[in-house]
């Protein structure tokens, strides 16, 4: 074999070899009670030039979604690729909501640490108990300042000791925070922002009159001061991902390193969090680095977080064989504008706090979305934040005929027990389908698909099709 | 001082300090949805002979109430002296269900192996997580043979290492068990009796003919068939209690032993178990040994289930100073046949399974007593055993016009957010007087003491008064 050859043989094993061995990091950044609202996302008043910047060279999700929009029931989800009716952690996790995880759940982190990983989180957790949610490191600062999380990441991504890295990087904002802003005539939330600011943080203040008012939320002043606050704590977030990918440079990984940005539901309003509606399961979903091929593309291919976990643990080569998640690895397809088989998700919520029992169980399939209220004779309960919010109590006060969004406040609070929507047709979810005799084969499909689902997952709630 | 003056005060002395040194053994034995039927509760049918003894020679309380009608959740409040849903177990512990005490409780084992009790358990236990309810040992026994259980429990009588000891002693029955009678034409539950019994159990038979139907529920072949089967189950339990005497007396430390005989809850039939009706709040409640003066005696204080464990440790003389229990100390008032300060008792119920969330608070008050049906717009959701109930079975399938006990089976599903009664001159609840005017203020002065009875003891539930 000429000297040549032999040489250029070496070089593609060498490569070969680089690539069997080449670091896998991954960052996984997630926001709070954070719709799609984002440059990217389309927005041209609220400022993210860093998630621009990680979308332009990474591939954007349009029809990524939560299976829960609860903080902590979503957190199992993203960390455990269970939905949370089968990981045990049926609602929130701290005081006396006490839910959490079975002990036998075997989370992302665990798996990962056990395949050669080094793990850390910062920032929110939410989930219990410590023992399956086990990361090797826990790093100090202040969810509410997302550039001093990053500034503590330094450490954990220089200190290289031959093994990858994961990174579960949770902020607190933008969630809604305590109190009121005083000074402003509508008293909206402040959703963490302070008048004195975060070491670190150039705050950026928006115009109430300049916010984009999204179809599911009612325009009104008080919304609109809302939503300022709302994108205020957006731009803090968006500041601190700016300083963690700086970071991930300065240390000289940041090419190796797969970040997914996401958040863990929609927007905390009324017709946001909480519900299954598209407010609540639309999350920003926005993948970079190695796995990429295709940068700055968008992607229609359906994801919701149970795929989290099986995915990651794809791109870390360590994806167990015995083991069941609901979801799956998206890796090999999310390079792609859309992929027929990527067209259906499931959702399942039961609890928010533990007074607010409202099991829903949803399956959205190509354009059409079906939503099971079980417990449809009670009142929709109210997370505590999301029923004093300024933006809710405002229209709640004018009487159930008042709109909110698209429909009566009376409407939001009383459901019926099946809500058909188009998706592409009525995006806002106007007008329930449910009775119309047009979409009858469809409404008994889509419910045989529910309970399926429920059967193949192991949910307590399916004996509801038989009892009561 | 003469010399007999001497002696007689030395006596004294000797006396005082016997008493303050004397064995403060406790056995609490603790049956499965039981009923207070029983010879000695006015029963001339079922034979519990061993326990008709126990009450001639103790005192016979018969307004004692659990506080929730669910096995795990009674349990977790029998052993903490908490409400459950201020302990954390606000429903079963097994399985999906997955409830589980705050890890801050302190639980009455806990608490007596500190002040120097050796403890034990045997039978069903049905509460989590181990460290609140810790036990220094755990007996074998099926819970299905309280004879057996007895017989295990010789060795710890026995084994004296100067402590006293506190042996927690609950059967399964006389709960429902899998299956139906196949040879019975009405194939009724079980109740866990077999053809070939269990080793050392003379298990007696009974005829349905001769069995007292309880006004609650519906004077039919199936629920005879059924009675019958629990009547079976009863003697078996009372066949153990006999053993367990047998082997206290036959160690020498029958008469130094705290004996209290309850069950968790009432019988496992719709109207018993689940609900806090009189036939699921009812208990039978019988106490035996040192504490007693007035052997043979019934009383009419008012106790319940968060009682026990103050009880307990103070006639351990080791009720903690600091601790907070929603119960107290009946001790000093229950030899009396009735006590004006012991009229009022709270009840407070929100799960079975994690599927069936039906919130209920009540308090009783002298002859009154308020339910508050937090979750009235449901359904009343049924315990998967109590669903399959033949006897009930029987009832539903004949429409929601049929009469089961005291109402419909219509009624007894939907239920009015308030039911008042007058539980004397209408003992089995067939009348509600909420909506009567002539208690308007009744019901008003209930609805406060209830509110001011859920912010006393942290229940969460109370914000319910103000939200929805």
């Amino acid at each position: 074999m000429p000297g040549g050859r032999l040489f250029a043989a070496f070089v593609l094993l060498l490569a070969a070899a680089s690539v069997e061995a080449a670091p896998r990091n991954v960052v996984l950044f997630v926001t709070d009670d954070h719709s799609p609202d984002a440059g990217c996302y389309g927005n041209p008043v609220l400022k993210t030039p860093h998630l621009d910047e990680l979308a332009r060279s990474g591939v954007r999700f349009e029809r990524a979604y939560c299976t829960t929009a609860s903080c902590s029931a979503s957190r199992s989800v993203i960390l455990t690729g269970l939905h949370n009716h089968a990981n045990g952690h049926y609602g929130h996790e701290h005081a006396y909501h006490h839910f959490r995880a079975f002990d036998r759940v075997q989370s992302l982190p665990v798996l990962l640490e056990k395949a050669g990983y080094r793990t850390a989180q910062v920032g929110k957790l939410h989930v219990a108990p410590k023992e399956v949610f086990h990361f090797e490191t826990a790093i100090p600062g202040n969810a509410r300042n997302p550039v001093q999380m990053a500034d503590n990441c330094q450490k954990f991504f220089s200190a290289n000791d031959g093994r990858p890295f994961f990174l579960y990087f949770c902020t607190a904002d933008p969630h809604r925070s305590g109190g009121v802003v005083a000074e402003n005539e509508h008293r909206p939330n402040p959703f963490g922002n302070t008048p004195r600011g975060y070491p670190g943080v150039d705050e950026v203040t928006y115009d109430p009159q300049d916010v984009l008012v999204p179809p599911f939320l009612p325009d009104t002043p008080v919304c609109r001061a809302e939503l300022a606050q709302y994108y205020q704590s957006v731009s803090r977030v968006d500041q601190g991902l700016g300083r963690l990918v700086q970071h991930l440079k300065a240390a000289g990984v940041f090419d190796d390193t797969l970040i997914i940005f996401t958040s863990d539901h929609g927007i905390a309003f009324p017709g946001g969090k909480t519900t299954l509606y598209q407010g609540g399961m639309t999350v920003p979903f926005i993948v970079h680095g190695p796995a990429v091929t295709r940068p700055g593309s968008v992607t229609q291919v359906m994801v919701s977080h149970v795929d989290l976990s099986p995915t990651i643990l794809d791109f870390a080569g360590a994806l167990p064989k015995d083991h069941q998640f609901h979801g799956r690895s998206w890796l090999k397809v999310f390079n792609q504008p859309d992929h027929e088989n990527w067209n259906e998700v499931h959702a399942s919520h039961t609890f928010h706090e533990i007074t607010m029992y409202y099991p829903m169980r949803v399956v959205r399939q190509g354009r059409y979305k079906l939503i099971w209220n079980i417990a449809h004779d009670l009142p929709y309960p109210f997370a505590s934040d999301l029923w004093e919010a300024p933006t809710w109590q405002d229209c709640y006060r004018q009487g159930p005929d008042t709109m909110y969004g698209q429909r009566t406040v009376g409407q939001y609070i009383h459901r019926p027990e099946f809500e058909l929507f188009d998706v592409e047709a009525d995006p806002h979810e106007a007008r329930n389908l449910a009775d119309d005799p047009k979409h009858a084969e469809r409404l008994a499909e889509l419910k045989t698909n529910l309970q399926q689902f429920q059967k193949r997952t192991g949910d307590p709630w399916e004996l509801k099709w038989r009892y009561e």
